[in-house]
This record gives C-alpha cells, structure tokens and sequence, in this order.
C-alpha cells in the first residue's frame, strides 16, 4: 500500500492492504537488506490490533518490538524453556534494535519468523522477522539478547539445559 | 489458574494455564453473569501478546478493551462498513464498559464474540465477551457505543447503509 | 480542535491543541454530564504519549483506561497503601467504564482527578475524570471497582487498615 | 533496585525505587557504555504507567522506545517542526535500537535526554537517553533514524527548513 494519502486516513479508514501495495521505505547503502523466508526456523502468526496503527495510520515502530517479545516468548513457553522457577537464573534484555523496509498496518495478518543466531555460554540472539502473511521478504527485521544471571548475585550464568535444547532447535 | 502466588511470578513465569484453574473473581449481587458462547454471534481468535501482562502476571484490565477495538473494527473492515471516505458521517465511541470475572494470560489464545445489542437511527452499542479459547463462558464482558456524526457540524445523523447492512448480520 | 480533518491527519501532523477547540461529542438523554474540578480530591498530571493517538490522531478510547490504571495506583503506592506484602489480601479490578466527551491528543499535558466513590467492606469505587490541562470540565470519566480478597482462598476480606487510611482521605 | 525477587513481586508490588538499588545488568565487552547527562542536548520528564511494567514488574523493553518516541515527536511539535502540512515531505522510520543498562519501573519518574547526532540530507539520527530522574548516567540509551521523503513518489527529498533548524539546536 502507499502511505495513507490524506483522503484515505479520513474518520473510518480504508484498509485495503495487499502485499503489492505496500509502500517501500527508503534504502540507503549502509541498510541490511530484508531478509527472505528461508533464514528463520520457528514461525508465529501475529494479529495486528486497532491500537498498533497510530497517527499515520500505519503499525507504529514501537509496536513491532511488542510482535518480536511475543513471538519469542511464545516458543519459550511452548518449549518448556521458560519454566524454570526451580531455577536461580533468569534472563534480561540487553539490547534491541529493528530496520523497517516497508509499512504495515491493522487489520493486516502477519507473521514472525524467527531463529537464535548466536547462542553462547550465558548469552542468546534471536533475530525475528516481520512479514505481511505469506510475503516472501521481512517487512522489518531485528534481534534480541537476552543474558541469563544468577537470580541472587546478578553474575552471568550459563544457560539452563531446557533453554538451551530450545534454541539448538531453532538455531541457523 | 490461581492468582501467581509469589513463587511462580519468579524470573521467566510458569504459565501453565488451563481453564478449570482460572481465578473466579468475587461475584457481588449487583454484578451482570457472565455471558454464554450462544450470546454473541460474530467471533474473532484473539492473540496475546507477552505485554498484555501487567507486573500481576495477567492481562491487564485496560488491555480488555483493545480486544474489544480490535474485535469490532476487524468486522466493520472486513465487511466493509468502515470504508466510508466518500460519506459525511463519522463514528465517534461516546462510551465502553467492562466486567471481570476471570483471569486471563498470555500466552493464551482467546476469542472475542461480538453481537450489535442495539442498532439505533445513530447510534450503536456493540457487546463484545473475551472467552478462553473453548470456554462456555466469558472471562470479562463489556460494551461500547458509537455515535455517528456528521464530520463538518458534529450533529448526530443517521447510520450509513453499508455499516446498517453489516450491523443487522450481527444483531441479536 | 476540530476532528482532524483529511489534510490535517497527512504526513507529520499538525497538533496545536486548544481547549476551545475541543471537538465535543454527542450529548444523550441518558449519558452523564462531565464532571467538574471540585467533583475530585486527588490530582495526578498525565503526559500523553505519542502512541496514544490512534489512526484518527485522538487518544484511542483504551487508553484512557491507562490514565485511570495509572492515577490510582500511583496515589496507593505513594501513600504506602499498595505494599501490603506482609498481607494475606490481594486487590483485583471487578468492573470498568468510561464516558468521553470530547477529544484529547498527544501534545496534549491532561490531569486526572480521582475519588473514593464508595468505600465498602472489602471493596472500593473509584472515581476518574480526565481533564485537558486547566480545564473546567472532564473530557471523560469513569470508574473501577477493586474487591480485595484473601490471597489463598480467594474469598473476599477486609480492606487492609493503610489502604482504608488512604482511601479515606479521598473519599467523597 | 534489584530485580524483583518472588517475594517482592506478590500481590500489590512495593515498590520503593531508589537509584542506587537499580539492577545493573551485565556489561560485555562488545556493550557500549551508559551515556551521561552531558551528552544530551533536550530534555524531556517521562511519566511512567502501571502498565509499563511487564510479568517481571520492571519497565518492559518495548515500552522505552515510545519513551523515544514521545521525547522526539514533543520536540519537534514544540519546535513547529511537525507542521508541515503544506509540504509534500515526510518522515518515516527506517531503524531503531536500545541498549538496556539498568532496570526501571513504574511509578519512577523518569527523564529523557535528546540530541540530533547526524544530520543528513534527507535523514535525521537521534539519540536518546532515558535516566531515573537526576540520574547521573542512562539507565537505557538507543537511537532511530527519520528518512524524509516525498510524499508522492517516495524518494528521499531534503529536510524542511523548519526541521532543519530544530534540529540544529540539538545538535550535538
């Protein structure tokens, strides 16, 4: 879709999105390229809300954060990896970062992909990608670290053994 | 589930939810039943996401009525009773409400029934029921009413006949 | 202000709230009158944010909600009232609603004001009005109901006494 | 503060923030290191919301970057330099990133500092940090990128000249 003339964000909105459609965000030389399909390993479908559009009538730049949390938890949680009360190590962000390639926006259906592109010692990357359903090229793209510390003391801490059965199955 | 004692909100949350283990909230004399299945009549699958929980560890109360935005405007898009560019009218919600019954997390799924309870000259109140994924009965319910104005004056006017069309499938 | 109208709403926006300019919403026989300053006892200010503009550049009606949410607890836990580790009793919101009356939008700095409506055995009714900066009248206003229960049996108890202190002092 | 222990994290959360109880969160080697006041330019007080905090009772990640939203979209509305209406240029995000340092949560008061860091062309780098209030370093710090374009054939236009002396004042 092009970006919401004028007209078109006026009272109800016409939300007519097609893949086509979609406009292209600038690129400039230093900018990652999107990435395709086949470099993610799990996939979560992911159902924009009313509330991720904001002024411009498109899925808001924070928003997509919201989708990369999710999709990773969720495998977390299916896998059993996140379930680890028992355990006295837990995991905290340490970085995020995202490139948007083109616009999206409610009521449209997305998709994550994701993968672990590094998994060390105490310490994991995911990189997730957000694609309009079925697209064959990530909207936006971005990572995720997560460090794992001891609960108590806050030191690194290796990487529980379920967590890390997780990951090798989506690692790539 | 219960209500996260302290133990299971520790570090990476056990969310091993299941419907027989949800929290009943308090019921009061004054307070609406909750509603069944058969009450509504339109339904939307709705996805959590890691943020819908607040620092409780449940779907936060506010979050309720993003479900409901979502719910709604999702069915007047695909219907296409919001592509009024072309009209004078507007919707405007003049008003929402909500009752809680029990708790809700992610990462479960959920459902959203709808039903247009009253349909007047210009004016709408929709009932929206958030449901477990399977469940008879609704976890929270709540409604809320559009006014449609006209966009230069602000004086109410009358439903268009696209919306009317849409609203009279969903009238019950 | 006016609803944004098409070309207002294009590209970067033009946000030069005024109170007079406050597009009012549709009064009803049975919708409630805004409320007054003098109607409330406790302020909180409340910064908009940009994403709390939705796709018609107004707050979205949700997050109004995050505005009660937000004025309540921070007056509880500034008061001493909402650290009840120690404490069997656990608060959990029953009930939620809200009546707008004219539209808000980020720039915009707005006040919440909030009372104890009702203080009962073991529970509250709060009240919120949410009012541009200054304003005589609520732009919108509402209500939640916390019922406090027993952590383990989810029965419901007594108001804890710090609590009770704190609600006293807003009751109205 | 240290990061919620089970305990700390029941029911109703004490939460007593202090600056020096902050959770540090591991440095590696590869990390930048937190920014100091002194190397931001703008200043903007952010007001936390109960719901900023996730499952683990501390400021979710996503949520910092519509703290980076607000601090830059205030500035330039401020500043005039989001009325371009009459233009035919507009500004879309291309990327964003945050690196996380130390823990916050609702209800801190918290400040974002700004500053333009490349101004090009047609692109515009900030850089944001957000501090507990009076903090001497960031607890968290990231950046994102504008791109200005036309707003018919979607190729990198100029920077308006409104803009351009806007951000010249936080240049730095």
């Amino acid at each position: 879709m092009r970006f919401r003339s004028p007209a078109t964000l006026a009272g109800p909105v016409r939300l007519a999105f097609t893949a086509e459609s979609s406009a292209e965000l600038p690129m400039t030389a230093e900018r990652p390229r999107p990435r395709r399909r086949e470099d993610f390993v799990h996939w979560l479908p992911i159902q924009t809300r009313w509330m991720d559009n904001d002024a411009y009538g498109h899925v808001n730049n924070v928003v997509y954060y919201s989708y990369f949390d999710t999709a990773v938890n969720e495998y977390l949680i299916r896998s059993g990896a996140l379930d680890i009360e028992a355990s006295d190590v837990i995991g905290l962000v340490v970085e995020t970062a995202c490139s948007y390639f083109s616009e999206l926006a409610f009521p449209q259906a997305l998709e994550a992909g994701v993968r672990a592109a590094h998994i060390g010692r105490s310490s994991v990357r995911y990189e997730v990608g957000i694609f309009a359903a079925g697209a064959a090229t990530a909207s936006a793209q971005g990572h995720f670290v997560h460090v794992y510390v001891d609960r108590a003391n806050r030191k690194p801490a290796p990487l529980p053994e379920a967590l890390r059965t997780a990951l090798d199955r989506i690692h790539s």
